[in-house]
């Protein structure tokens, strides 16, 4: 399949390669598909929310309560990933995945709370085992909803103020790395109070000690985190196209990838976020991203934005003339 | 405006500055249409076509013929760049700037023929200075037409086989850099080819001494190259959000710049184009594009791509909540 996706598109009526990473992206897509025809059809963002114990410590600019407000801007409309995903004819859907705020259950917003936030990991772990799970095992459930109902597309998206400490985290132990490497600036957190934050989340790396995967994941994650790491499996499992976003929905990436290291085949890098730890992550994917615009907001953006590139690289190896077809002279 | 562009930008429900180049890019656009709510109307790409003399030194792989080949492949829909304005809803217009073909009258090829291409610049100027400024009167009132038909965005693209030779000149010419530094691989030319394309762009450079603008586009030039310049100056002069492609169009806003500097407010640069000297013009220019690709196609393919990122930045400006909206706590 690859020769004849590589034949395909280097018959198109233009210099071999001149479409650069378009190229590429429509030769992963086809492998993905196993196809010479790929499509995109139905695409979706999920966006998980939940709340996180160690926003106790003020590792975070803004006050928790804006995850609840900001899942409530969701339901309004008024949010970039709104705009962005109305743009782009991206579904979206709402996730409560531990947000500490009880919602009218009138909203559209999806039910999977499995606690009022994490625990603070200053303190003890994150989650237990048993919640890890429960949002590993969630997670899968709604990508596999998502595929019954003909989408072969997803991207997954996060709101969770704090949440850029537990990737931070998941980060400095699945890589390996020194945590001043892995921790940014987050919604806003620069020169003292970055050094604050690092300060903190040294501290909590030292407290604990878990070794498995999805103890290291329940210890350090969150539960959107742990969520989108399990819906990331489902849709490997399940042949989709992957929109990989920033920071966070890369960290759970990288988590889903101790758990099945080819999750990484589907996923297709959107964008490379401003936020710190993020083009050291990419550099271990070996990932070139579609965009790289400085953004760092989070919710999927950067995937609901890099979308239409991405359809750009189906739109020229469906619908371009070949050379044959065209009766243009080649090199 | 400005400041208050910049305060509507700000209080939308995101940290400040966390849409990166988008917040940048609908500062911009703002400022173009002097307006806190800018829109793109219509968008059209023009695509201007013409042949080169210097070809009959075989600086390019491809033979001379493949240029009207094809203009006939955009008239039968079949190139990449009626692919991505397909996709993207961009009208499209195939201006016959000077091919060296004669094309049945009963095609949608706009006809502006001022010759069967330009004369061998090995030998001597490629246009006479009647025939450059006849090419940049054209593209002036090519714009002037769309404009008449509401169209606030345009995009230039271009195809004329041989047509990086007269760019990577013009580019030496007004910006003072060694032809080494300006001349690329274009379709094609590397290693041993690519030398022998320098030496004869650098025997050209040596032949001629134009002095103005105008003499040194209708010395190095080409027809779509000058009528492209042209067309760039009446984008400026209409307030237009101009899209700027890769290396031939962004040597034509060069050339345009030495007529009119501030047409430069008006371009949005779309992509970085793989070709050689296109990274050094666009530091020239100061310029962030919007896409990093490693395109280098022409056509206008790399704005014609860009376009639904640039239509993010709208968006967002236009449809997020501000922070008062709805009701979420700032920093």
């Amino acid at each position: 399949m690859k020769t004849q996706l590589q034949h395909k598109i280097d018959n198109k009526t233009k210099p071999p390669g001149s479409l650069g990473r378009l190229e590429e992206i429509a030769l992963q897509i086809g492998l993905i598909q196993n196809t010479l025809s790929p499509e995109i059809k139905n695409p979706i963002m999920l966006v998980f929310a939940a709340d996180h114990g160690i926003a106790d410590e003020k590792v975070s600019p803004y006050p928790k309560e804006v995850t609840w407000q900001m899942v409530m801007n969701f339901v309004a409309g008024g949010a970039a990933i709104n705009v962005f995903c109305k743009q782009n004819r991206i579904s979206l859907k709402v996730i409560d995945a531990g947000v500490d705020y009880d919602f009218p259950a009138e909203l559209p917003i999806v039910n999977a709370k499995i606690a009022r936030g994490t625990r603070n990991m200053l303190h003890q772990p994150a989650m237990t085992l048993e919640e890890c799970q429960t949002a590993l095992d969630k997670g899968r459930e709604f990508v596999m909803k998502e595929v019954q109902h003909g989408c072969n597309t997803i991207g997954f998206g996060e709101m969770g103020i704090g949440n850029t400490s537990p990737s931070s985290l998941l980060m400095h132990r699945f890589l390996n790395l020194p945590i001043e490497e892995c921790t940014g600036a987050g919604a806003g957190m620069i020169g003292d109070k970055l050094d604050y934050k690092t300060s903190v989340l040294k501290k909590v790396s030292e407290k604990h000690n878990p070794s498995t995967p999805l103890e290291i994941l329940a210890t350090f994650g969150g539960l959107e985190i742990a969520m989108m790491t399990g819906a990331f499996l489902e849709a490997h499992q399940q042949g989709m196209i992957i929109l990989v976003d920033g920071f966070i929905a890369t960290a759970s990436l990288l988590t889903a990838c101790q758990f099945e290291p080819n999750v990484k085949k589907n996923a297709v890098f959107c964008h490379t976020s401003n936020e710190k730890g993020h083009r050291i992550l990419l550099e271990h994917f070996n990932a070139k991203p579609v965009l790289d615009l400085g953004m760092r907001l989070g919710e999927g953006t950067g995937a609901a934005v890099a979308l239409p590139v991405i359809q750009s690289a189906l739109a020229f190896i469906n619908e371009m003339a070949s050379f044959d077809d065209a009766g243009v002279a080649k090199e």
